[in-house]
Formats: C-alpha cells, structure tokens, sequence
C-alpha cells in the first residue's frame, strides 16, 4: 500500500460513527478516552467493542465491530498489542476501511515490538484498512467535529483556524492546553504515533488543502518521508499558510534521547534547519513560541516590506524590544525621513525618532499623540507593519482604562486603515471572555509579550522574505554527466559549469614544463599527474614558487622522479604547471548528500578558520545567487569579506555567482555524488579561483 | 546630603500616615492614585492636601500638610513640575521628612527640566526632606502594608518574598501583574525615576538587609551610584538571597532609546556583564525571565554540586530540554555509574538512561518507576538537585489524575526526603486557588514552562557556582608604582608581577648586538630603543630573523642609521635584541577602565582572529585563575587552545596565571592606568611570552 493521498485523508479524518475496540467500564484508559469524545465536541455515534460485548461507558457492547448495526467510519483500536493485528483483521473484514491504534509496546520498545509493528502493518495492508498509529493517541478534526483521540485537553475546546500535529502524544496535549489558555482556537490535533503507514508529511499535505486551517504547528523527532513533506511546504509556502515547526535534536543529547525514544533517525541538524529555510518553515524552540508563533503568522500573513516598526508609551518597554529585537535577529530599521519629520510636529521635543519609538509619556495626557503618530508610521514605505506593544492584558479594568490610551490607539490603526496589531509587555492566560471583551474594541491581534512578540515578528520578518524571494532557483536537467576524478578534471567540470578555476597546463617533458612556466609567467607551481598518487606532497610531487623556466625543467625532473621512488608503480601522466598564488582569503564550499533532504552545499572561511572555528553556512540545493550571498554575509566571520590584511573587499555578487556554479556543478554530476568539495576557493577582491577540487561518489552502481 | 543609609530608607519605607499633595476628586491620576492605597492593602492613614483645602476621595481637606492634625511619615507630591520646589519646602517646614515626587517634567524633558529637577533637588536638601523621585510612582512596602505609590496592580495583591525595584514605572507595574498571573507573591515594589537624591543602588543595600525580601527582581537602564550597588550585590551573594536584573542597553538601539529616555549613561553593556558575573547578579533579557527566576532561586536557594538532573515520562519534553539547555549554556551531566546501574533495575529494558532522563510511558501502567527512581536520582553524587518535568498545570483536574502519576513522584521526592521541584511543559496563569490546591498536595516549586524553566536552572547554576566560587581574588594593596612607559619598561614591569616576557638585551653598540645575538643563539630580532619613536616598523626601526653575530653587527648599524635618517631629533637609547619566536598562537590581553565599573580585563585571541572575529572575554579585575581560565574556555575560538596547526596543547592553568599577573600588574599601576595592553601574548604549549606590551595613563594629576 502507497502512504495515503490529501484525498484518502480528507476522508480519514471525518469520522461520524466510531467503534471503540477494546472499551470497558474497568479501564481508566478507556474512561478517559470516552470522555475525551465529548471535551471535543464530537457530533457522531460511538460504539462499544470487547471481547464479552459488555456496555462500558453506558453504551451497548458488541462483540466485534462486525456486530454493529451502522456504518462506522473508524475503529480506535486500544486491544493488548498481541492482539493489534488480529482487531485490524476483524475490523477490515467488517468492511471498515480506517482505523487509529494506539496500543504500544511496538518498535517503540525494542526489537519483539519491530516485529509486532511489522505483523500489524502488513495485517492493515491486507485487509485494506488505513491505519493511523500504533503508538498514536489519535486526532481530533475540531472543525468538522469529528473525533477519534485521547490527547489531553481542556475542554471546550476552543475553534479556530490553527492545527497541531505531533509525534508525541504528550505533547500535543500541551500544545493545545497552552493555545487554549492563551486563547487561540484550534481546527485540528493529532498525534502520529510511530507512522507504521504515514506520518507527519502526510498530515502535512493534508491539512495544506483543509480550508479550515490556516496556520500548522509541528512537533517532530524526524521525518519519514521528506520528499512528501517538502512538496507539501512548497505548497504551504505558495498559499502564504504558514508552518512552524518544534524539532527536537539541535543539541547531541537531544539526539541521542530521540533516538532512545523513537529508535528512528535524527538527521543532521543544520541540514534540516537549511531545509526549513528553503521552504518558508518557521524553526522554533519552544512549545509558546511555536503556538504563539503559528496563531500570528496566521492572523496578519506575510508583510512586504518585510520590516516592522514599533511604538510604546514605555521607553523600558522600547529597550527591552530593542535587545531582544538584536537577539533574535528582527530588524529595526530606522524611520524615513518623512516620518521623522511628521513626527517631529507630532511628538513633545525632547522625544527621539528612533525605531522603537518612544512616544513618551505625553501620550498619556494627550492621546491624539497616539491617534496621530499611528497613521504616519503606517504610511512609512520601508515598513510593512507597525506594532503597538502596550499593556493590553486580560484583565477588563485595564482594558477600560483611559489611561492605557488604548482607545487612542485604536483610532490611530483605524485612520490609517489597518487593523491593529499590539504587544502586550508580558505573557498573561487569555479566557474566552477577555478575547471577547478585546474583539468587542476592535482587537483580534494580540502578541502576548515582549519577548515571544519579538520572536514572532523575527519569525513573521523571515517567513515574509522566503515568501517574498519567491520559488527557489531550479534543478539543472538532463542526464547525469560522465564523473570526473583527480583534481584537473574536477576543476575542469567546475569550470564548465562557469567557476573561475586556477589555470594550468600539462607538462609531459622538461622541456613542456619550461615552457608552461614561460607562458606563465612569474612564480609556478608544479604538481605530479598521476591517478594513482592521492598524497602528491608526501609523495614528493608538489614544488611550490618555481621562478624561472630554466627551474621548472629542472624541478619536473626533481618531481617525477620524487614520485617515481615514492610509489614506484603509479602511473604517471606529465605534471601540471599553474601559477603560483599569494596568500590570501580562503573559502572552502563543499557540497554532501543527506540521506533525507538530499544535497547541500556548506560554504565556510578556510584555513585556519575552518579548524578554530567551524563557521560555516548551510543550504539546500539548487541555490540561487541572493541565497549564497545570505549565506557568504552570515557566516560569524563575515567581516573578513570586506577587506582583510590589507586585501580588496571581496566582490560579493561574483562570489555568490561562483558558490551557485560549483552548486550546479555538483548538481549536473547526479545523485551518485556523495562529496564535491572545493578546498581552497580563492578570494581577492575580485580574483576568485578554485585551486583544488575533490570528488567522491557512493558505491552504489549508476 | 550624603545618599540614605540602608537604615534611613527602613525608615523612609514604613510610612503609616499619607498626606496626598496635589489631591483631586476631579484628576483622575488623583482618583487613580487614592484606589491604589486599598489595592496594596496600606494600614496607615490618608490625607488630602491641595491649593483650595477642598475635600478630596472621600477625605477632608487642607491647604498643606501643616494643617494636618496628625503626624505625617511622608509626602506623596503629584502638583505641576514648576510648584514641586515649593511644596517640598512646605512639606519640610511641617517637619515632614520623607517625599515621594510623583510629578513628572523634569530631567527627562530637556533642558528646562534639569534645571528644575536641581532646584527641587536643592529645595529638599534644605528642608531635609529624603525625598525619591522626581518622576517616580512611588512604593509599596507590601509585607508591611506602607504604601506611597500608584505603581499599577492586580488586586489584591498577594504577599510573598520578592521585591521589585524599577527606574520605570510602567515596567514595575508588569512585573507585578506577571508575578500576579503567576502566583508569586511580593514583599516591596517601587519605581525609582529619575533618582534625583537616591536610586537603584540605594534601595538594593535597603533590601538585602530586609528580612520580608528573600529575592530581588531589578529592571534598570543606568545605575547612579556603582560602589554602593556592588557593595550590596556583594553582601547579598554572601547571605545567598538572589539579585535579578533585567538592565536593557545591550544593543546599540537600546542604548540610543536608553539615552533618549532617561538621559542617562548606558555603560557598556559588557562590562555591565562582568561585573554582574563578578557579583553573582543574575541577568536576564525578558520580564518572564527575570520574575520567574527570582521567584525560583529564592524558593531552591544556591545548590552544591551546581548541576542538575531532569526526568520526564515524555521523550518529547526530554528532546526540547536537551535542546533549550544546550542554547542557554545548562550542563546535562551524564549520570554517575552506580545511578545507571540502579534505574536499570527499575525502567523497562528498551529505556536508556541518559539525562535528561525519560522514564517512559512505563511509569503512566506503573507509577512506583516514579516514586523508585527518584531517590536514586537525588542520591546521585555529581547533581544538587532533581527536576521532574510534567504537566502539573494549573486545572485541579490534572493535578488529581492518576494518568500523570504525580502522586508517585511526590512519593518519591518525600522518600529521597527533598522538597519535590517540578517543571510545567507550558506556561500558563496559576491563581491563588489553583496554588492553594499545590500546596495542598505538597507541592511549592514549580517552574511554569521548559523553556523558562531551563533558563531559570541555568541561572540556577551560574549562580550557585558562582556563590561556591566564594570571594573574588582581593586588589593588591599598596600605593601605585612608578610608571613604566615604553615597551621595555611595561614588559618588565609585566615580568616584576609574574608574567613571563620574551628576554631581551640592550645594545649600544655594534660590538654589543653582535654578543647579544651570539649569548641569544638561533634568530633573533633587532628593535630600536627610544622614548620617541612610537612606530618602530614605520621608521625602519624593526628587523626580524637576524641570523648571526656578524649580521647582528651589520645590522645594529643598520637599525641605529634609519631611524636617525627618520627621526633626526629622536633620542637613541640603543637596540633591543631579542630571540626571533617562530609564528604561533597570540592572545591579546587588555585592561581598561571603566569610568562606572573600575578596571576590566580582555582576552581574546589576536592576530587574524582579533581582526575577523573581535572574539574575546570580559571580566572585572581583580581576577583569579579559575575565572581567567573560564575566560579562555569561553571563546567562541577555545578550540584554538587546545592544539593548533601542530602546536602542542595551550596551557591553560599556566595561561590563567599569566593573565591574572597581567591584571595585577596593571592594578599596581592605580587608578590613572587608562590602558594596559600585552599584544601579543604567544602561546605554544606551555611556552607562554609577552612579545610587546602597551602602557597609557589619563591626563588627570594623580
């Protein structure tokens, strides 16, 4: 059986009429799952199934799923996992095409539950049942009030346009506790289990065509179909309907614990984060930031600009948005002139300009100040937002209050025509009452606090430029070309795909060498040719700062016969002649093969910097030029580009164009290669050569 | 007026009767300010004073605080900036001695207010009135009910140990509600303004020595008095009651929004950050931050060992803990062999047994895991304490459920005979009745969310460490020695306090080189020796890798003949000969002198480092060896440290002694020592030299 379509689980994911397979009064389990179909809001029939066909939870008993005299849509199966297999059979020769299981005790638990999981898998797929699980606490489809799930919540849940997937049922019970207690509705939850059958990529397509979603948080351990779930992000991205993700396994402990958890695979961490870059998916750390997060994203979408302006009544408040603004990486880009201006005539005189502007006080006395500043801000063309952080917490005095010039504040966005978008200083729960009491004054954005507000509007600043960009550059086509080997032919194939590479001519006598030197000019390099020589300097095969051609016939001499004495059988081709370089920058860009999220290319400063401090950037490829360029200015020693010892700046545009060459040239070799590094990628000022090139392809035949 | 003792301000905060100066039934600040005196639960009296002796909320009314028939403790001043001056004199003629200025438009307002801020300022000196403010709203002296304040507030408020200091007003009224939303109670809160007589530092002595404050929780944009808050921060790291601060300026924007706030100085932010570390002062970045982990380490106080264990039954909360601990710098030591060995015997054979450690779904069928493996947990030689992370959310319903096994891991706690420290998975509001409903089953340490809750444990660490650390090494005493200036004057005055510097010989002649470089051996290098050539290389004053006696003579010549030609009247004091040090790693060690702070060292690492990364550390002096080695361990470069290109590991307890000799040495030279500065100081295994070094004085007479 093929994972399940978008389709496939459209119809999945409404159930009307549920068997419970395995309920019974005695069980605390199988209470609280049934209790759990009311705290949602499920509108269809439920069914009890045990072995004896007793009641449980005043309900009547059947036997089997065979026995009930309806339709049922899905059968949520909670039978001993020895048993598993055989409910699935029972179940689909019922006629009952969908199921959730959430028995454990299967790969979760070592090797006898792989074995069970398998039985159980090829049981589903024999009987043509799609299987949510084992291990999976189920969903619950909040918009269409269709449940099938014991994920804890608080009850009523609350509606909205927010879904939740998790692989920990744990915690996808978190996620909706804390959306409900700050107030966010939800559209949808599920917790995948061990994804026997499909997972979270598919949830993911799934719920990109739900119309009732609007935004998707994601907790993950690692993915089982990245192919599925890239297509399904590239789609997401498309529609502006954000994903923000919670993935655990940045740290090697977290790792490790993963791994202890789930037994599945924890792929490179700083590939996964390039993947999400790619894609437009928002990376958080934090169950509150990636709820809070989601809900925001949702409610204002992409902004273009994608830069944000701020105003308070605090100047603490300002400053605290400031550091934080530093520390997340949120732009706060000074104002126009024109708003300054119109500010100035707006604001008392010993108030400052600055983003995050500080309206002082005076707001306080005279709320025009607010009613005023607001429109200008909005009508600033380098901004795509204006927050307002001012204390509107929950509590209904303060929202009356006269003194929080919120009145004023809403004036301002409704002149300007926007709606508002405030922060409120620190996080506070939210009850349904005090979300009505704001709508009822026109507020439905509220950032919670300064701190998550600053993290989500960093988020909101990237999401926006990676929908912004626009789709990423595209594969080259065609057919794999042939590999090449040995250091001139890789730099060869570099330089075919358009990277600048060091030039060199071939010497197969004394005589070619003093020639090449001639041609050359100034100091040379002389290097043995050989396919059989990997180490050509322990090999004696490498003579640097050759000057004359009168020392260039003599050194080929020299190096020939240097490598002849060190590996006497090697085959050897002549000797390459290129010039001599002076030191200079270096950049090492280095393109490897992920086993989930296919090739990436890292680019990194080189020499002494690549072995004290492993600053290096990470991509998905293919990779365009405004891309390389991101990655060339992020690197923590970027300030070496811009002039270093003396040498030019680096020309940044052709140096981004050369980073995507050797991307293409990586490409182009197709997906045998396992390795392209180019080490050293030369850089002075506008000179950039490759001097050496290395390629590595996997075993497995072509 | 000297500033107030921490006596005169126990004084100054017990006020019982008020006298409201400015009060109006027809101000709503007045009406506002009336409410907040039943709101903070004042025990003491009120009285309305205004121009026209109207009555006022309520209350009687007088012409000034002379008519009043009672004893006044202090005068809360809300008239016009301009009236302030005189209604402190009045106050003072009524033999009131205490003042809270409310009234705002001074200092931060521009020129106009700094002049009437030094009026007021001077007013009260001669009425010898203590007055706090102008500009501040005031404090509530809440675990004595004497309130002087309309700092905003959820009421009532709810009592409790930690103290709020702010020079905002607005912010100290969020911390308040936060720590209200969160159930942590308050001793003290106040807003300190514009700190004209007295500020930050001043309250802070006042609150180490207040037996209701167990912690204290400070937002700041520039402290006025550094002696006397370093001073106080020192005695309350002595006494273990935790100092936390939210100070913002860390980035350059905040600093410009500080400045165009306040008006005040904004130190740099990483020396602020030294002298924070030196005096176990907590910092943090957001208001959550800051009152949860005040809270938190007054309720667990200092640990020993200074590390922290953490158990879930959720896998997923184990990934997101592992991650959040390695962001923000909290160890996960590995548990010890014999811990491993016992919660073997208790977990389910697929578990591992890593920290954070995951008790699996195991414990949710069988609670006794919980309740048998968290002795063995606490036992653990290498860990101070125990966190167990698990919904203890705030819904009594959770709190009572079998499925989150709460009941068994109280059991364990009380059986390893701790108080049990939970940790929530997400934050959410805690009420009064929901805290009640903790306490009733035992629990009063709750860390509300994982990501805050692993900032507070790394806090938490930090500052047991640093309270562990004990004393900072003491200043040398003694008068300031005679200052070296030039280069081989500072490198022997580095050498007299314990730094080793690369050995040289004076020349004076050809014939003296020669027999330098002979008794020098190898390579050496000449340098010009005069008071008034600054820049030797410039002058042709410098050769390098002189290679025998002879070319020592040749080039004495040489030297001497160049820098005559580029320095005509520069007297010549000879030639410095000294061995030639192969390439290798260099540091830069610094000191300067903080006009707020005193004398700060740096290290970082130098030569193209210095230039690409500006990577280095910061700390006050003086200094000892365990923080200089920390210094070097946290450079973003340490790696470095331990092996480079082929050179042997640093190190590092000797490298931690030369820079601590660096600091004493610069300390030696007194408070007129501006800069002192090694550069290089190389570095090659346990060879460790001061090639240069750099002396500069202030201009002030010393």
């Amino acid at each position: 059986m093929t994972a399940p379509s978008s389709g496939d689980l459209a119809g999945f994911f409404r159930p009307r009429n549920v068997a419970l397979v395995g309920a019974s009064d005695k069980s605390g389990w199988s209470r609280m799952i049934f209790s759990r179909f009311a705290d949602y809001g499920h509108e269809g029939e439920i069914f009890a199934v045990n072995r004896s066909g007793a009641p449980a939870h005043g309900l009547p008993g059947y036997t089997s799923v065979a026995e009930i005299p309806a339709k049922i849509d899905i059968a949520y199966i909670y039978v001993p996992a020895q048993a598993a297999a055989e409910a699935i059979r029972q179940v689909g020769a019922a006629g009952v095409r969908h199921a959730v299981v959430l028995s454990s005790g299967f790969a979760e638990t070592g090797t006898e539950g792989v074995r069970l999981q398998a039985e159980l898998l090829a049981a589903a797929e024999a009987a043509g049942v799609l299987m949510l699980g084992p291990n999976s606490l189920g969903f619950a489809n909040i918009a269409d009030r269709c449940v099938c799930t014991c994920i804890p919540t608080r009850a009523p849940v609350a509606r909205g346009r927010l879904a939740i997937v998790s692989q920990s049922g744990a915690l996808a019970g978190e996620f909706g506790k804390f959306a409900h207690g700050q107030g966010i509705g939800l559209s949808f939850v599920c917790a995948t289990g061990n994804e026997a059958q499909f997972g979270i990529a598919e949830v993911l397509d799934y719920l990109v065509d739900d119309p009732s979603t609007g935004a998707i948080a994601i907790y993950v351990e690692s993915i089982q179909n990245p192919g599925r779930f890239t297509a399904a992000a590239d789609r997401a991205r498309r529609v502006g309907k954000p994903i923000v993700i919670l993935k655990v396994g940045r740290s090697a402990v977290s790792g490790a614990v993963a791994l202890a958890h789930t037994g599945a695979l924890v792929g490179d961490d700083r590939i996964f984060d390039a993947m999400c870059r790619r894609y437009g998916i928002v990376r958080t750390n934090s169950i509150a930031e990636m709820v809070l997060t989601a809900n925001f994203l949702e409610k204002v979408g992409p902004i273009d600009p994608p830069r944000i302006g701020v105003a308070s009544l605090s100047g603490g408040a300002c400053g605290i948005y400031a550091d934080l603004a530093e520390m997340h990486g949120l732009a706060v880009p000074p104002f126009a002139e024109a708003t300054k201006a119109a500010l100035r005539g707006i604001l008392p005189d010993f108030a400052s300009t600055l983003n995050p502007l500080d309206v002082t006080a005076q707001a306080v006395q005279d709320p025009t100040v607010w009613s005023d500043a607001i429109p200008v801000l909005v009508r600033d063309p380098g901004l795509g937002l204006i927050v307002t952080a001012t204390p509107v917490s929950n509590n209904a005095v303060d929202l009356a209050s006269p003194m929080s010039g919120l009145h004023a504040v809403l004036e301002g966005y409704r002149k300007a025509g926007k709606p508002p978008v405030l922060c409120n200083y620190s996080i506070q729960d939210c009850s349904q009452a005090q979300s009505d009491a704001r709508k009822a004054i026109g507020i439905e954005i509220v950032l919670p606090d300064l701190e998550f507000g600053v993290r989500a509007l960093a988020h909101l600043q990237r999401w926006s430029e990676s929908i912004l960009r626009g789709d990423p550059a595209s594969a080259p086509g065609g057919l794999a070309e042939a590999r090449p080997t040995g250091e001139r032919q890789v730099l060869e194939h570099l330089a075919a795909h358009g990277a600048p590479v060091i030039p060199a001519l071939i010497a197969h006598s004394a005589e070619e060498a003093a020639a090449a030197a001639e041609a050359i000019g100034a100091g040379v390099v002389l290097k043995i040719l050989s396919p059989d020589i990997a180490h050509k300097t322990e090999a004696g095969g490498v003579r640097l700062d050759v000057r004359s051609a009168a020392e260039a016939a003599r050194v080929y001499g020299e190096v020939v016969a240097a490598a002849r004495a060190h590996s006497p059988s090697a085959r050897i081709d002549g000797v390459i002649v290129s010039p001599m370089r002076a030191p200079g920058l270096e950049l090492i860009v280095g393109v490897t093969r992920d086993p989930l999220w296919g090739p990436a290319i890292v680019v990194g400063l080189g020499g002494i910097f690549a072995e004290a401090l492993r600053d290096s950037q990470v991509r998905l490829l293919p990779l365009g030029p405004a891309e390389a360029r991101e990655m060339l200015l992020e690197l923590r020693g970027a300030r070496v580009l811009s002039g270093f010892r003396g040498a030019p700046p680096a020309d940044l545009d052709e140096l981004a164009r050369v980073i995507c060459a050797i991307g293409e040239a990586a490409l182009a070799l197709g997906p045998e290669l396992a390795a392209l590094e180019v080490n050293p990628l030369r850089v002075n000022g506008r000179e950039i050569e490759c001097l050496d090139g290395l390629a590595v392809y996997s075993n497995s035949t072509a």
